[in-house]
């Protein structure tokens, strides 16, 4: 399974929500959620690696749930394909200790508030990103083998329906708050 | 919170079983365990450092549990204390592709059956293991800082109650299991 997916930064998502509006797109949910990556540079250097291994704790109407997930490297650059292994851990506190414990430091925590929509068999969501900023990213599952540049035109047809022509950003979020930081310094 | 806990190898489990009824020890429940346990001797090796990885799947009426712990080395040789982090994970494969995507290797699974039995205050479980064979452990939380001496002056007054006054065992399952598999080869 490949997702195929590009995200575009915004100012500020009043106007999107009036164009999702518009053109009818469903919301399905708004969620915060708060990523803490770990790294373990004694084994290998998960940033040099291209390697993510991550506790996600997602909160809807106080309810949280906690998934620990490693993703491999990606397989080759076109279509971003990479292994994903997920596992539902009942708190967040003791898997990382556990992970602390074999080595692994958590070295960056990334918090943003998530609205997504749904339309037309396309995920549209809404990132408020803490200190990196906000965001909609727009993707969708495409079948192995097949040419994404059928729902990569696509996808960008819907940006132009939301008023977005720029700003797009291919670094994820983990890099963009490193370069926040690394100015902080 | 530390252990206080003997356990003794026995032929099987009827005399006992007979025994434990007599002093009206209460039948708690029985599962059936099994633990598979990782190690990365790239990292370190958990054999030699006395730490352990495990995930142990309890399996109770077809209800499974499935738990990941990390067992730090002994504090020292008397106490038996050591660092126990558990957290509950959803289901067992995924949370074992994670910690081999991290380069941990499953290297030994050790499945029994346990039956457990309550009796004043202290824990009696017998433990059918795998080709290890049959084990009655006593066991009792004692109160950091004070003498373990009148605790284990207790547990052997109740192995004696239970008929069983040999076959003391101090080497852990995965340790016996490691011997029995060397003879095999």
């Amino acid at each position: 399974m490949i997702e195929v997916e590009v995200k575009a930064r915004v100012n500020d998502f009043d106007d999107v929500k009036g164009k999702l509006n518009e053109i009818e797109a469903l919301k399905e949910k708004t969620e915060h959620q708060e990523d803490i990556y770990f790294n373990n540079i004694q084994l290998r250097d998960f940033e040099k690696t291209d390697e993510a291994l991550r506790i996600r704790t997602t909160t809807i109407h106080d309810q949280k749930t906690i998934i620990l997930t490693y993703k491999g490297a990606k397989l080759d650059s076109d279509s971003k394909t990479r292994k994903e292994i997920e596992v539902v851990v009942e708190e967040s506190k003791n898997a990382g200790l556990i992970l602390e414990n074999l080595g692994f430091k958590p070295v960056e925590t990334i918090k943003k508030d998530r609205t997504t929509y749904s339309y037309k068999g396309f995920i549209i969501t809404l990132d408020k990103v803490y200190k990196v900023g906000n965001f909609v990213e727009i993707e969708k599952e495409a079948i192995e083998g097949e040419s994404f540049k059928d729902t990569l035109d696509e996808i960008f047809k819907i940006y132009k329906k939301l008023g977005i022509e720029n700003g797009f950003e291919r670094r994820s979020y983990l890099e963009l708050l490193g370069i926040y930081n690394k100015n902080l310094m």
